[in-house]
């Protein structure tokens, strides 16, 4: 029998989510829960259907997993709590700071309903995590580097698009190549935001508009720019949309590390992501992760997880012994 | 109070163990076993002592994990099952094909025996294998692609060894970088074992040797060089020891799929490896993997487990709260 799933919220990775789950065969999407009037709400799967989020929890018996698919600044600190009583669920909260009052908050929820709650699951936090933590595990002494880019920061782009004078913009995290090589050649090079990352931005500016003045803002930007060397292209929108719709992303985590018994020899474990879209890939992690939430709580476990917690062959179609045979 | 670790077999990956057990505060090196005669093995762990193998068993009570550091071939079939059914153990068996079966020989001594028993730590099998499983999980429709290297092949300078005229003589293994290019664009190319990996060989001949004999030996030596492009350097005793001491490895473990509705986005996960030594680096992972063992044990479980079965929280000396504070 299938993994029936359901999706709260049907955007970019609500979307990734439910293309994920055709992409496992073992999996089945049942329904999206949406906010606004169902029937504005297209979906692509033919045997799933919409439905208003208040009518979810009614179906809690119908679905195994709930893949809760807001934002991190408001919508997933009140719904993961709230929907981990009734589901399993699975989501990507991904504000690393708040992280341990959000797991606090699940915990309560998910064990007081015995269900099981994965939370920030996606690449970072996710995937990048756990390569932070298994290099840790294996060298314990060296040193952590992570890279972002290149890709589009939503968060960047939204704060140019509040610039009076700007139509649209898109932003991209570059990591700086000369970082990278001077951390995988193990000088434990001691880098600046500066020296890590470049910041590229391009501007579709109204009619008219003082580009200079616009600049100037964006370069000055404190916490989004200052920190940054920036560089702003001012283009067309028909340039925009023709060259820069798409949500590309990635990086890279480093460690490298000493062995032996003076230290002697030197070690570099590197992890990195080239992804064409960043919300696809992020409900890629979701959708294994959301099978490992299914098998956890059929053994009866409950409360909140992380990534940390799960173990590896939780998170594979395949059986252990398959597993053990041909990926070992 | 530390981990009490024991080590079995005091060769290259016994000294690597030993080694990271000093990198590790949370454990600490009690005893070494060996088949030589006791007083001729010298450690460097003041505090540890050197027992001959026959000893091993007696102190059962005295250890919380035994590591075997003996060999795949003949080695592990035997003492890991044998001491699993003691202790707590790790080994490192790395004979792909031959894992379900030792697999099926410990579990049954483990559990016997009621301890923890993990096989096949170490890089690969261990951390790459790890890699093709997240990878796999995370984007099932994709394709694997596995290089080792640049490092030394114990196995097939064994064999350069054994031809007529050599005195000594090192391989490496070597990626060919135009292969890891194709694969990491997106082209799902189809690699021959030759377009994957050339081999270079140093060897020390004896005088007078017929040096072209033994050139061609090696490039025809069938299942070790024959499908391989391969360099062979002649070079002096002197330069053998300063140049070629060291048992660097290391490779990359690269998936590339699809994602979206029409299979419309490409991703690449790619996991590198650079290791300037191969045992230490085994070893260390060998550590991490200890301390999951003594903590599974804790708990009350038993059996034969693989890097596939240990959630990563188990790896680390942090607590999980830390983790989750400041790795996730």
């Amino acid at each position: 029998m299938s993994i029936r799933i359901g999706i709260l919220g049907y955007g970019n990775l609500g979307r990734g989510v439910e293309c994920a789950v055709k992409h496992n065969p073992d999996m089945e999407l049942k329904a999206v829960f949406t906010r606004r009037n169902p029937e504005d709400v297209k979906i692509l799967t033919d045997t799933a259907k919409v439905y208003h989020v208040d009518e979810a929890v009614k179906m809690k018996d119908e679905l195994d997993v709930l893949i809760i698919c807001g934002g991190s600044a408001t919508d997933l600190p009140v719904q993961t709590p709230k929907y981990a009583e009734y589901f399993n669920v699975v989501d990507s909260f991904d504000t690393h700071a708040r992280i341990p009052e959000h797991f606090a908050a699940v915990d309560e929820a998910a064990k007081k309903g015995n269900h099981v709650a994965m939370i920030s699951v996606g690449w970072d936090p996710g995937m990048f995590s756990l390569n932070r933590l298994y290099a840790n595990a294996i060298l314990p002494d060296g040193k952590d580097y992570t890279f972002w880019g290149k890709g589009v920061s939503q968060g960047h782009s939204d704060a140019v698009r509040r610039i009076e004078g700007v139509i649209d913009a898109r932003q991209y995290t570059i990591p700086v190549e000369a970082a990278l090589d001077a951390v995988r050649s193990g000088e434990n090079p001691e880098l600046t935001t500066r020296e890590k990352h470049t910041r590229e931005v391009f501007v579709v500016a109204e009619e008219g508009a003082d580009k200079a003045k616009i600049e100037t803002e964006i370069k000055t930007m404190p916490n989004y720019f200052d920190e940054y060397d920036t560089t702003v292209h001012f283009i067309s929108e028909e340039e925009m949309k023709k060259n820069h719709t798409g949500l590309p992303h990635g990086g890279f985590v480093i460690r490298t590390g000493k062995t032996g018994w003076e230290d002697e020899h030197d070690h570099v474990i590197e992890y990195s992501l080239k992804l064409d879209s960043n919300p696809e890939f992020t409900s890629s992690v979701i959708a294994a992760y959301a099978r490992a939430a299914y098998r956890l709580s059929k053994e009866g476990q409950t409360g909140c997880k992380t990534v940390f917690d799960v173990a590896p062959v939780y998170l594979s179609a395949q059986t252990p012994e398959e597993l053990r045979a041909h990926m070992l």
